[in-house]
């Protein structure tokens, strides 16, 4: 019986890279997806592309038009990533339906390498703000996806997995670890400074980040400017 | 207040000219947008935009990267469009979570647009062997959307509204009629013939097309070659 196989999100985060690890640890044959969504992100896109390799996994880049749809601080660059506040409603850096297309890009390669997961590193913890983060809509997204594809069709649904949900940022940080997650290479900041992309250790990703690596009583490996 | 605002999925063909035609007249402020999916479709992007002008609307298109995934004739170069056959089952013209991918790049125009609804013109009685064409799978894309979004938090919900759903070809072809659509503009067929898009008039989508203008009893306006 072949590998059971998954589709995993990659962002070049420290999320994305944990979930990683937890597939290939719980024996899937892990292909890596990025999405190369405008200008911002290049940086982000080379830290996948580390993480990829390190973990000895394919890695796709899907190119995707959202750049063009306007909207968020991540996309634009005409709107500040906002530093040292607290998130309050929806933050500022929320895309539009940015997890609700990842995902099925996701679903769509699942299909074509008939892949039996999908693994998204969404927490409902630190990004309470962002309402495509909830359980309840990534249960909601399984159920789209159940009726969606012929997987679903034929009984042999596409799960969608995101083994980060209920956990914190420290969490995360002691469970990669202990699956030997190399955290030098992955990169979480809204605002990396090129060409070596050092965080800029003010935006909620990095102090999520470092707070992370604070409670877990782990030597944060960032590399701040 | 503000006309009320929708997103209208706009492929170039038949059912996608007659939602935009739909739309219009229940008073929606429309914008069309459209995804460049690979070589196959350029002629059918240049059919959307004849639509779209026509209509008067504006037209955006979304670069999405399906190709570089395979999996289906209508993405790929080396699978032959099939021609003249019954379909059973799911056919080979699926492309894997197609719709999925469709409705949430206009769910997330929708977001950033601001606008009450997204307009796709699947139905369930000419492609009922595509999983992502039955109303259970419209349903469930509302529920996921619901949670997915800005507004659907706020209660402000955008909805995704496929108005030929229980129409079959003739039904939509004289809906369209009634409402001034000028099929002449449209191209539905899977293998047109470049520069000016000749239909083949033998692939399942010609053959659904030229029944439905028969049984309308309307004068079918297509090119064939």
């Amino acid at each position: 019986m072949p590998a059971k196989g998954a589709v995993v999100l990659l962002s070049g985060g420290l999320d994305s890279a944990t979930i990683l690890a937890i597939a290939k640890s719980e024996g899937y044959a892990c292909h890596c997806l990025s999405f190369d969504y405008g200008q911002r992100n290049s940086l982000e896109l080379e830290a996948a592309g580390r993480v990829a390799r390190a973990a000895g996994t394919d890695h796709r880049i899907a190119s995707i038009g959202l750049g063009a749809f306007g909207g968020s601080a991540l996309t634009r660059n005409d709107i500040a990533v906002p530093k040292d506040v607290e998130p309050e409603g929806i933050p500022p850096t929320y895309v539009p339906a940015r997890n609700t297309i990842f995902l099925s890009y996701g679903l769509a390669l699942a299909e074509v390498l008939d892949a039996d997961a999908v693994f998204i590193g969404v927490n409902s913890i630190d990004y309470s703000g962002y309402p495509d983060c909830r359980p309840e809509y990534v249960a909601a997204y399984q159920a789209m996806a159940d009726l969606a594809t012929r997987r679903g069709v034929e009984g042999r649904p596409i799960r969608i997995l995101a083994p980060l949900q209920k956990l914190d940022k420290a969490a995360i940080v002691r469970l990669g670890i202990g699956l030997g997650v190399d955290y030098s290479l992955t990169l979480s900041c809204y605002d990396p400074l090129p060409p070596e992309g050092l965080a800029c250790g003010a935006c909620d990703a990095c102090r999520f980040r470092r707070e992370g690596f604070r409670l877990a009583g782990v030597p944060d490996p960032t590399r701040y400017r």
